[in-house]
């Protein structure tokens, strides 16, 4: 890996524990504001695409997602691998999740992130996280499952 | 969008489409060519990560899966979105997957590829498919929604 890798790599990251650290603090603006206007969002949840609302909008969405769970949820990655080369990078991982809601529990869950370097800030254009289903026709999530 | 941008888009769209074309034809080997040898793939089936096996174990996992539709199942790309710069890309795409298995069906999900280019040619480093799950208390995967 070359110094311009390891550096950007490192900022990449940078901008990862940021998002976490933020929605750790309950502030739904600040863990935003990485992200791209446009960015696109393959979430957890249902629908298959998240639609693209004003910055306000998706504030109050994050903001209210956070105030479900009994304190701000902890978020962590796990071993990221980052690629990147000029301005466009992308990151894949394993994530956990830990929180309180109704009981206390932990999901992991897989994340690829697709980022773009805008003025010389890494932001994120694009996220996908899921967790696999069950092939044995029951067609449950596979919530269950850890690295 | 750069020249340059163009005609790296444009390759990096034959590739995907040449993995669907090849599935079509039921050829295992001809769609995994495209992946690096230790692609890192998150899957619509468990587990989190797929192990990486040997080529030879992919090429029969994925025979093996063709050849468990009635006939080699139809996956198409809805608008795909290419970020790429320099021998760094990453897509991300609704897909529709057609097939027969117990009966006729067409499922919808989430694709995000990444890829890196290596002596000349795109490859397949990463590839993250999932459909989101209800978050109704029943974790059904949502496999019934459709852009």
């Amino acid at each position: 890996m070359t110094t311009t890798e390891q550096t950007d790599t490192q900022a990449i990251l940078a901008v990862l524990d940021e998002v976490h650290a933020a929605i750790a603090a309950g502030d739904a603006e600040r863990a935003l504001a990485a992200g791209a206007p446009d960015t696109v969002a393959f979430t957890l949840a249902p629908p298959l695409v998240q639609p693209s609302g004003s910055p306000g909008e998706a504030v109050a969405g994050l903001a209210e997602w956070i105030a479900s769970f009994a304190a701000p949820p902890r978020l962590a990655h796990r071993e990221p691998t980052v690629h990147v080369d000029g301005d466009v990078a992308f990151v894949h991982t394993l994530t956990s999740m830990s929180g309180v809601k109704g009981g206390e529990f932990t999901l992991w869950f897989r994340s690829t992130y697709g980022l773009r370097r805008v003025d010389g800030r890494w932001l994120i254009v694009h996220q996908h996280e899921s967790v696999p289903f069950h092939m044995d026709g029951s067609f449950r999530a596979a919530v269950e499952l850890a690295p």
